[in-house]
C-alpha cells in the first residue's frame, strides 16, 4: 500500500471526529499530508466515520489532482489543498462542524484570550474571516474558502504556525498542525475554548481578555524556547 | 409478515430517536410510508423503544384505518396522515421533542438560516406554524396539526421538498423525506441547528442570516443539479 | 423480606438517579410507600447508587420512627414523611439536585407552562415555594421543607394529584406519584420541561405561555376520562 | 514500593478526572500528601490519564525536589507545594479546567451561596482571587499561582477547612480536602455549583444568594458537630 503513513494517519484523525463529539454523521473531515511526496490523504466524501480504512482515503495532489483513490474526495478537498499549499509546515488539516465554534463563525466573531486554556495552545484571538463575497463564492467556492483563510492570516499579520486555528464566517472551524492527530487535537481545543468563551461572555458580555504578560507565560511554558510542559 | 419493508424501516428509524437523543422516554415517533399500497407503519402509542420491533408497528391507510396490528398507533397519527396526504413524494416522518427544537417552537420563531450547517440541509428559514386556534384543538387536534402545518407552508409559499422540517409552534418539531431514516437524520440535523441558532443568538442577538449566495451555494452542491456532495 | 415489595420499588428507583443523570454522586433520593401498612422504604443516608440492594432500604413509619434496618435513612426522610400524610393517594417521592430545576428553584421562579411536553404531564405552572423562614429552618428543617411544600399547594389552590412536582426555592426539586417509578419519571419531566423553559426564556424573556386550551387538550389526552395515549 | 498508599491515592484521583468529565487530554492534575514523611505524589506532566499508573506517579518534598520518579511532575507541582505548607491539614490538591468554573474564573467572579447544593459543601461564596501581577507571573508563575491563592484566603478571612476550593482569576479551579478524593469530589462539586450558578443568573441576573440561616443549615446537617448526613 502506497502513502500507507497518511493513509492511517489520516483513517485514525477521522475516527476522533465522533469519538470527541465534533461532528454528527460526515460532516467533518481530516487530512494528513506527506510533504515530500507533496501528497495529502483525505476523508472520502460523505462516507461514515464507521465505515472508513486507511485504503478508503483519497490521496490528492497539491494540483488539485486524485492521485490514489476511487472515491470522490471530501468536498472541502480543495480548501485542504490551498492550506498545504501556503501554510508551509503544516502536515494535517481538520474540518468540523462542533456547536460552539460554528457558533461564534455564525457570529462573524473572533474568539479573545480569556484565559489561559487559549494561551495554552495559541497566544492570540482565534481569527474569524469576513464573509465571502459573491463572486468568490460562484467561482470556486472550497478553493476560495482557503484563499480567504490565507487572506485573513496576511491581513491580521497572523502567523500559521502560532495560531492553528480558524473560524469561516458562517461556516464553521478550520484547524491544522504538524500532524492529522494534532489537528484534531486542535478542532477540540477550539471547541472547548470556545464554549468556556461563550460561558463567559453570557456571564459578563464585558469580559476582558487576559493581560498579555499572562497570555506570554502560558504560551511560552508550553511551547517556547524553555517550554517546560510534558515530558520533552 | 406483510408491508415488511415499511415495518423494519419504522422500526430501524424509531430506534434511533434514543440513540440520537432526540427524546427521553416515549416521546417521539416515526413512521414509513409505502406509497403504491397507499399505508404507512407507525410506532405504537406510549412503547418503549427498546420494547419495539418491526412486528409491532401499527399499519394504517390514508383514511386512518388501522390496516394491520393489534396496538393502539401512535397519538400523532393523524398528524402523519395528513402530511403523506398532502404532501406529495414523502416517504417517512418523524416526531419529538427534542430541546432546542422545541424551545424554538414554545418561543414562537422561525430558525433563520444563520450558517451553512442549515444551508447545507434547506436553503431558507426553518418555518414556525402559529399557534393554533381554540375551535381546531377541540375539533380533531392531532389532524388539525397536519393541517396547520400544511397551511404554515401554503402562505408563507414554501415547498416540502426543499425544506423537510417544521417547528409546530409550542409544541415541537416535525420533520421528513424520501425515506423514514431521512425524516429521522432531518429531525437529528433541526436539533442540531436549532443549537448552532440558539448559541448564536445568545453571542450576538442582531445576528443576521447568511447572505443569499452562500445558502444557495451550500444547498446546490448538496442539492442542485451539480451536486458533488458524496458518492453520487 | 418483609416490605419486600417497596424495598424493590425504592431500590429499582433509587438507581434510576445516576441513569438518567438527576443527581451526581449520592444527592439525590427516592422512597416507596405502602398504604395499608402505613411505612415507606427509603434510601439509607450517603450511600453510594452502585451500593444500593433492595435489603439496603430503611423502612420509615408515618410517625418517623425506623420500623426496619440498620442504616440511617436520609436525612430528607421527614420531607418525604409529611408528603406521604398529607398527599393522599402518592405513592413514591423523588428528590434530586438535577441542574435546571436546581437554576429554577435558586431563582425562586415556578415554570410557565410554555409548551406540550409540560402540558402533557400537568396543566398548570410548577409551583415554588417561598423561602423557608429563620423559624422553621432552626426548628426542624426538612419536616418543614416538607410543611412548606404543604403549604405552597394550600395557598396557590393546587392539587398534588394534578401537578406531581415542586421546586422548593433555593434548594431543588421534589416530584411525586402513584408509584416510585412514577415519582422518578416525574424527575426527569420536570429537569426535561425546565431545560426547556430556560432555552425558550432565553430566546425571548417575554415568552408567554401556551392558550389554556392547548394546555387542557395535552393533558386531558394523557390523563383525562377519554385519554387516549398509550395503550390502555 | 516506596509510598503505595499516596502514589495509589493520586493515581486512582487522577483517573476520576476524565470519568467525571472535568478536563479532556491532560488538562487536570491530583496530587495525595503523606504529611508525616512531608512528600506528595503527583501526576506526571502531559501524560493521557490511561497511561498512568501507581508506579509513574512523581514523589516531590516540601523544598519541590524530586524524590522518586523518572517522569517530570506536573508543570502546576509547585502551586500545590504552597498549598502543602500553607493550608495545614489538607491531604489532597485537584487541578482541572472544567468549563463551568472557567467560565466563572474567566469572568473573574467569585461563586455566591445561590443554593442548598453548595450549602452541603461550603457556607461562603467561592472565591476567585485576583488577577496575578507582571512580576509575579515573570518571576516563577507555578509557585506565584500557590501564594496568590493563599493571600486570596488570608485578605478575604477564609478558612480553608471550610471552603475547599477556588477559582484563580483567568485559569480555573483548585479544589483541595482531606484525602486526594475529597480533593477530586470537590473539582466535580465545584463545576456543578458553577453551572447551577450560571443557569440561575441566566435567568435572574439579580438573584440572591441564601439567607444565612439557610446556608448555615445546610453546611451543620452535613459538616457540623451534631452533622447526621451519611452513616458516621
Amino acid at each position: 500500500m502506497l502513502y500507507k503513513t497518511i493513509r492511517e494517519e489520516a483513517f485514525e484523525a477521522n475516527r476522533e471526529i465522533p469519538r470527541r463529539n465534533l461532528a454528527i454523521y460526515t460532516w467533518g473531515n481530516v487530512s494528513a499530508f506527506d510533504a515530500e511526496k507533496a501528497v495529502f490523504a483525505i476523508k472520502p466524501s460523505g462516507v461514515d466515520y464507521d465505515d472508513l480504512s486507511p485504503e478508503s482515503m483519497v490521496l490528492v495532489d497539491l494540483e488539485g489532482a486524485v492521485v490514489e483513490g476511487k472515491l470522490r474526495p471530501s468536498s472541502d478537498t480543495e480548501t485542504h489543498r490551498v492550506l498545504y499549499r501556503e501554510f508551509s509546515g503544516i502536515r494535517g488539516i481538520t474540518h468540523t462542524h462542533s456547536a460552539y465554534a460554528v457558533a461564534w463563525a455564525q457570529a462573524g466573531r473572533g474568539v479573545p484570550v480569556y484565559g489561559t486554556t487559549h494561551a495554552d495552545h495559541g497566544a492570540e484571538e482565534i481569527p474569524c474571516t469576513a464573509f465571502m463575497g459573491e463572486e468568490a463564492v460562484k467561482n470556486n467556492y472550497e478553493l476560495e474558502t482557503g484563499n480567504l483563510i490565507v487572506e485573513t492570516f496576511r491581513v491580521q499579520n497572523k502567523n500559521p504556525r502560532h495560531i492553528e486555528m480558524v473560524l469561516v464566517a458562517g461556516h464553521g472551524p478550520f484547524t491544522w498542525g504538524k500532524s492529522a492527530a494534532l489537528s484534531i487535537y486542535h478542532a477540540a481545543v477550539l471547541e472547548e475554548v470556545c464554549k468556556m468563551a461563550h460561558l463567559t461572555v453570557a456571564l459578563d458580555p464585558q469580559a476582558q481578555p487576559l493581560p498579555g504578560y499572562l497570555i506570554r507565560k502560558h504560551w511560552e511554558r508550553k511551547h517556547g524556547v524553555h517550554a517546560y510542559y510534558g515530558q520533552q
